[in-house]
């Protein structure tokens, strides 16, 4: 099977993918500490033609060369806003009738591969710092905790596989099939 | 909702983790260059019990202190062998009896939410360089190829993050849900 050229794959320019329907779906980043992992989110953000990433805290922003490194260009395509607390920014999604999920481990925790998304209600899902996770009060105030189920020795994933994982399985869901 | 503490996940110590039985899945690295994506499919191969992990060519190996600053440790739940060609590795996974699939944008491409594996047959997923993807000639000798949906500007994603999006989606398809 031959490998397809760049230019075979016919992806969006910067004002087709602005002017595109968007999945329902904001990334809300928790204090992430990497600007590797942030721009990682980027072009993640970017292949799911995520509506908004929201960086809150200490979390790095656009325009970053280390985020660069990883968004190679998805900054341009990827709406983002910065707030200087994930609360204001859960506030936000709220008064934008977002259903708020904290990725965690936590007592009742809904397991991702459990979890039917409603696909008339946006989501803004919370990913963590890469040691402390959410924090506590930012999960107090959502809506619910989606768990990635682990079955291995370690206690978590790296933050950028975890929107991966999360943003795919949503995005899937949702039907981002239809439009291929 | 309480968020846990690392005791209450109960997670496994390595002693555990290599008597369990594992999804029947190994990943395959066809000369990945970055140490820090190597280290983060180890974590990501831990987390959901892969049973072994390739690494081809350039693709650096444990020990080595770049893996283990995003392996955090994962390096000595998981299995891993080094093949001097990914060609190789891919030989030695056909005499296994495994099913080997490249994750690639190339003609006939199955999509990965359309993919369906078969329970009783080992995969062998190969991920490719993060600049140049899976070589042609390992795509020749491959059973097929499963190609990740992309709807954005960008032509792919992070190679770490594509292992977990391909791992966790076919884990949950082989029922790692039934686990937990």
């Amino acid at each position: 099977m031959r490998k397809l050229s760049n230019a075979e794959l016919e992806r969006k320019s910067v004002d087709e993918f602005k002017k595109s329907d968007k999945t329902p779906l904001i990334i809300v980043l928790d204090n992430v500490r990497s600007l590797n992992n942030v721009g990682s989110v980027f072009r993640t953000a970017d292949a799911f033609l995520i509506e908004a990433v929201y960086l809150c805290g200490i979390t790095g922003c656009p325009p970053n060369t280390e985020i660069q490194k990883t968004a190679l260009g998805a900054t341009d395509s990827v709406v983002w806003k910065y707030f200087k607390t994930t609360l204001e920014a859960v506030e936000h999604c709220k008064a934008e009738r977002c259903k708020v999920y904290a990725i965690e481990q936590a007592e009742n925790a809904i397991m991702l591969n459990a979890f039917t998304p409603d696909a008339n209600i946006k989501l803004a899902i919370v990913f963590g710092n890469e040691v402390k996770g959410v924090e506590q009060q930012v999960i107090d105030v959502s809506d619910g905790v989606i768990e990635i189920p682990q079955l291995g020795t370690k206690h978590s994933l790296n933050i950028s596989v975890s929107v991966g994982i999360v943003v795919w399985d949503l995005a899937v869901k949702l039907g981002i099939g239809r439009r291929l």
